[in-house]
């Protein structure tokens, strides 16, 4: 029995999320049909997170435990191979049988992406597309407040199943690039919804309908109706987990 | 009376390519449809030509004639807010009454976009993925016997309409950029698949299926068969049209 970390890529788009559920095609479900057809054995996939529907990966973390014999690269191969154009995987590794993909992680960076200006359907399917461009500097002094151990309740959804709510964000950033804006978040973990709505803060505070220090008072008052709007899914990538 | 000339740029994977047609959705049709919302008269739309099924234009160019009096900026707006995501429009501007998309059209750029090693959901929804680099080399020696005006029927598929085949080809090149190949092609009109079979030929001549100066033979048998295949519409892009 070998346990082989997969790192997988995935636009979104055209799935319910990671996780397996019954009332949509996932990522997860995708990939446990191409490798039971490469493998010729059900084998469970554990993924490092879940995704919400629509919200795409960079490099997603995910281990399995199978008896094959492939050569690592006979394996990538043959598994891309079964998989639709939107999930490949992108690189594997044995790990020791102790090693789990969500347990193991130390952290996460997402981006949500954004441009303003003309419309443009090639950046419209991956980047939330603004009116107007928002003030960067405003939008990075909020940033700079959410950086560090908090409780982040209000920065979620209250269809959150977790109780422990505090959280780490070691850093959390927003980037300006021509008309490009990537806000970047990098944390231990992340709530329900959560880099949506500290994204959508941060855009209100860049238009001026929030103050740059109004994470003090959420982090306060624990009310996610202080906060922004959570913003929509199409223009969410889970860039990278550490382990 | 205004004549306009609109430049839109569109995601052509949903759609039946430019033209109306009865068994499918057209860009046309769309644009047709978001002008008539906003003008409240059905306008026609005039393309610069016609692309297949599936495939994209970063600016395309057709014209309409309206009785509006909107600035240049609102008309843009408010067309745009009618259209789905997938198709923009990028300028407007105002022309003379004689001015035609198709008759002024002085040429057309188009490009078909490659890549090759681990596949990539990003890169696969506008690239033809590759598995392995073929020799940018010799495919520059063959572009460079494309470059000129032939008969391009061998080029082109035998469903074409029209009965002249000659065509100027002003500029054609393989541009590679790391793992990533761009097949450029500019010329005063292209048949019927004639981009996708020229970069086809062009490809196996790459991977050395083909000789470099194969389209001595080719211009000179006038035979499809001895080209490479038709690569398909999902990595090509109609770039740019010069008037």
């Amino acid at each position: 029995m070998k346990r082989m970390l997969l790192t997988i890529s995935y636009d979104g788009t055209a799935y319910h999320g990671w996780q397996v559920q019954p009332n949509g095609i996932t990522v997860q479900q995708t990939l446990q049909d191409a490798l039971e057809k490469l493998l010729g054995e059900r084998v469970s996939v554990t993924g490092c997170s879940r995704t919400d529907a629509g919200v795409h990966a960079r490099e997603f973390a995910c281990h399995i435990d199978c008896n094959d014999c492939f050569p690592e690269s006979a394996f990538l191969k043959g598994l891309n191979s079964l998989l639709p154009n939107d999930i490949s995987v992108i690189d594997c590794c044995e790990k020791t049988t102790d090693f789990h993909a969500r347990y193991n992680s130390k952290g996460k960076r997402y981006i949500y992406s954004m441009y303003y200006g003309v419309p443009n359907p090639f950046d419209s399917r991956y980047k939330l597309h603004l009116e107007k461009k928002p003030n960067i500097v405003l939008m990075n002094d909020f940033c700079k407040g959410i950086i560090g151990t908090h409780d982040f309740a209000p920065f979620s959804s209250s269809k959150r199943t977790v109780e422990d709510t505090v959280r780490t964000v070691y850093d959390c950033c927003v980037k300006s690039n021509g008309n490009y804006i990537d806000f970047e978040i990098t944390g231990n973990g992340f709530l329900y919804n959560m880099v949506r709505i500290i994204a959508g803060t941060a855009l209100s505070v860049g238009y001026g309908r929030l103050s740059p220090d109004c994470y003090l008072n959420i982090f306060k008052s624990g009310n996610r109706s202080e906060c922004g709007e959570t913003l929509p899914s199409h223009a969410l990538f889970l860039d990278k987990v550490y382990y």
